[in-house]
């Protein structure tokens, strides 16, 4: 970047190439607020003034009268996967509403792909109107020994992703019992992040007292996970950073923004990890968490500073997050500060979005798909989806997966007749179906199966790629010939969400993307998705999101038991458990 | 270091190596003061606890009942060289007032000895129980042209040295006019400090408006030059942050602080920049900052935040300046909170201070002298100190050099007569003497010299190597006999200062590292000191420190004229003035 035209534009020996003047500059640095004048050069802030103070030459004027200019939002910790679309659509989406940081977590794609889709995420995001840093996901796979992934990172996987660039950190240490017990595998990522002096992103929900000094002591820094006021001052006074969140799937900030009122030396920082299509676009993204926090009574002011300079500076980004001579001008004008409604969006100087839309281009090949397909499945036949007893005829005990609506799930042991070796489960009532998991990370072994009772089907399959952490091919249903259609179904299209009824595909959602990620835009994605939510509620099966109703059937850390690819999961006890006693 | 052994002992796995027990802590995540038990393991916490909740197993239990447990102060800007004593000695004064973290610009040293000089000043400063980083120094030679220093570094030294371990960023950037008019040394200095992404200490005193824009423009970051409250809010709101000192040459604080008072997000990090041995030895080191921070109404835990943690963190050193887990043991218990009383200092998890007094031993290495001598001067004869007339007898108009009670000079032209080709500048009254720069850095040529009028010397000599900012032999005199002595006295004991009475050495101060630093420790450096400033003032000279009357002499930099190894200069035009027209 051309520096000595940057200071010469300071110092007036030059003109500015961009003038924002007479707007109400949100200070981030003392958290007042007031007429200024911002003056840019190429990618930089150059100059701010007291609006009117100083005689400003430039090549453009842009008025901020009756706007707010605030730094672009730092997103310190979000997952592009979940709003099921790649890097670029995903600036498409984010960049209008604010956020101009984005520091990514590629956990799922990771667990697919390995250091392939690590790769892709930063190819993808090269170029973007949106900065994008990474963090090396920390726990690929997730929980190691009962399930398998696509990768598996280890200590020096992860040191020397760690050395890549863009690269700010280590990814949310998710396995905090691990840490906590020296497992040596985390002993050693965590080191990893040490060595290099990044930061290092904890998850530690409700560990507390000595357990979560341990998980401190260990070097594991901030935490977005935190759900309750007692939670957050105690890890603040620890000195763990809280990224508060807003998310599809949690606001904890309604009680826990009170208890930062009476502390304003207490950092926090902003976050949104998980949003998925149609929410972003309900509720929005950066802007969505900024707006709760000043809903919650935190000054504008700050609730900014949180969005923007506390992330930056986590991560050391020494010259984002702020409206000052030689910050990068990534400068948000709002026209309303309190709904933080953002009207033009700047980024390295150059406006690229306007009235919640994008007017930069997007990179061509941030919208390429990876060569590699992700759908490396073991073969297949409706023999596949048959569950065999461990006799010909006769009468065994089986063990039963049951979910109720909490989305817990239990195990029974029920009586099954077997006939010709075939478990006749549709004889144990209307709503119990098939599950299963397929290994698609070119593992070899055949599905796993168990009999799932209380999710509704009551025809025809679902199947999906999402599904965490590892992401191998779920699918539920009423007979093997539907089931090996929704198998095959997305096979054919790399991955997705697919729903078979009568025999045939009603719809589906093409993830050609690691099975996890469109190329299309979030509002294609998202019209999609209604159809897919339709198309499953007619089959029956019960889910708060129903297009995602299994993503989380394979997941091992979520009470009491899971079927994964290698089978049935204890979850307690992280210990496999036959069908059949 | 034992991070196994950390979260072990943190998790109560195993007992602590020490426990602080019941100790009010002075937190400055939240800046809360409450009772609390404090654990370490090996040179780290492992846990903090608020006092009595958890039931502690400990090899060693220290009582901190009626103490106050602060972070070691981080002293963000200092120049070791003002102490006149080595890192070794240094620390030995410092440690016990709690000072536990140096960021060190060697600007002196380096002047004298270049790149060995930084070199030195690492060497010397491993293994002590003070964390010293250091700074590149960004102005070797401070006015290029007018001076010839030891030394001269350009971007690419810095560049190289900015690799070094234990290196945190560009030292102060003091040629803030080159900066903002973008002369190709400093834009290449600033620029290699952002390529490496440290820290870049700014010093722009006064610089405001347009210059401070585009000197913040240029990548400049803090500023401990700051004097108005009005100059450090506009710095503030610039988003500059001010490193706030009371040092042995001012006290901005009392003006500054109120500004704060009212914005509690904006951050300040303190240092205390040049402090002389026996103003250490009278009103201390860091904790002097604090103290005055407190007196001038910052809540005391926010002052110790200032001390610690925002200046850790600027520096990127992500586990220092805060007592949680993780962070290193670096502890400072105080007797009193207010008037900051270190009672023992923890460094590494080890007691290393107590009562005042330094308990841990000082590795030798850190007491040896550099074997390269730095008093390299020319041949020198009593004919070196006669000044020679442009003519061989009669008389001529001569510059000479006045200095006013205020420290500023001016030039005169005055009759002067000559015989024999010498100047009788005796004749021009009684307060004139001869002052003489002679270059001690190998550079060759011979000592420059000028009629000094108004500095008070009866008789004798008095020669110092303390000469900022290149460091060449000064002398004063009234004799060339007596200012011959002078200089051959500091030649044979490697530098330092010396007074010349009647023909015989009156007294000395040895400096054999770099003519700048004794390996004593500072109380015998103050004391001899003391003897030095009777000493000066016997001869009649007049000066504020007596010992240290010639250390501006050659400055080029403080108006209005100053004599440099190349001679007259007029600082307003950076040009060298001839004597005779």
């Amino acid at each position: 970047m051309d520096r000595v035209g940057l200071v010469e534009a300071a110092r007036g020996a030059r003109p500015l190439d961009l003038l924002i003047r007479n707007v109400q500059l949100v200070n981030v640095f003392t958290c007042e607020i007031y007429a200024a004048d911002v003056g840019l050069f190429a990618d930089r802030v150059a100059l701010v003034a007291p609006a009117g103070q100083e005689a400003l030459e430039a090549v453009e004027i842009v008025d901020g009268t009756n706007k707010w200019a605030v730094p672009g939002f730092v997103d310190t910790h979000v997952h592009i996967e979940s709003t099921m679309v790649t890097p670029g659509p995903f600036a498409e989406a984010v960049v209008p509403l604010g956020t101009t940081t984005a520091i990514i977590d590629p956990h799922e794609i990771a667990n697919v792909l390995g250091r392939a889709g690590v790769e892709y995420m930063m190819a993808a995001s090269e170029g973007l109107p949106l900065r994008v840093y990474l963090t090396v996901p920390s726990c690929v796979p997730a929980v190691p020994g009962v399930e398998t992934a696509g990768a598996s990172f280890g200590p020096e996987e992860v040191a020397e992703m760690l050395t890549w660039p863009r690269v700010v950190g280590v990814a949310e240490v998710m396995d905090y019992p691990g840490v906590i017990g020296c497992a040596p595998r985390m002993v050693g990522i965590v080191q990893a992040g040490l060595d290099q002096g990044v930061a290092i992103q904890g998850h530690s929900p409700l560990v507390s007292g000595r357990a979560l000094n341990a998980y401190l002591a260990a070097g594991n820094e901030s935490d977005h996970e935190i759900k309750h006021a007692d939670e957050a001052l105690e890890k603040l006074r620890l000195g763990m950073l809280p990224l508060l969140k807003n998310s599809s799937y949690g606001n904890p900030i309604p009680v826990i923004a009170p208890a930062l009122t009476s502390l304003p030396w207490a950092e926090v920082a902003l976050c949104t990890d998980d949003i998925e299509p149609a929410d972003l676009l309900a509720q929005g993204h950066m802007n969505r968490v900024v707006r709760t926090m000043i809903s919650q009574g935190i000054p504008p002011a700050v609730a900014v500073r949180y969005a923007t300079l506390v992330g930056a500076r986590h991560y050391n980004l020494r010259d984002h997050g702020a409206i000052a001579p030689g910050y990068l001008a990534d400068i948000v004008l709002l026209s309303s500060l309190e709904q933080v409604v953002a009207s033009e969006v700047f980024v390295s100087g150059k406006l690229v979005a306007r009235g919640g839309a994008l007017i930069a281009p997007l990179p061509e090949r941030t919208l390429a798909v990876p060569t590699e397909s992700s759908m490396r499945l073991p073969e297949l036949s409706t023999d596949s989806f048959v569950l065999r007893g461990p006799i010909q005829n006769g009468t065994v005990d089986m063990q039963v997966m049951v979910m109720d609506p909490s989305r817990l799930s239990y195990r029974e042991t029920m009586q099954v007749p077997v006939r010709d070796g075939i478990v006749q489960w549709e004889t144990l009532g209307d709503d119990v179906c098939l599950a299963s998991i397929v290994a698609r990370h070119n593992q070899g072994h055949p599905p796993s199966l168990v009999v799932l009772r209380g999710k509704g089907l009551r025809h025809g399959a679902m199947a999906s790629t999402i599904s965490h952490d590892s992401h191998n091919l779920a699918i539920i249903g009423k007979d093997p010939a539907s089931m090996l259609l929704a198998a095959r179904t997305l096979e054919a299209c790399g991955g997705g969400i697919a729903v078979v009824a009568h025999g045939e595909l009603l719809t589906k959602l093409a993830l050609p993307v690691a099975g996890l990620m469109s190329t299309q835009s979030v509002p294609q994605v998202a019209a999609e998705i209604e159809k897919l939510d339709a198309a499953v509620r007619s089959l029956g099966i019960w889910a708060e999101r129903p297009a995602l109703a299994l993503a989380g059937l394979a997941l091992p850390v979520v009470p009491f038991v899971r079927l994964t690819d290698l089978g049935l999961v204890d979850v307690e006890s992280q210990q496999l458990v036959p069908l059949f006693s």
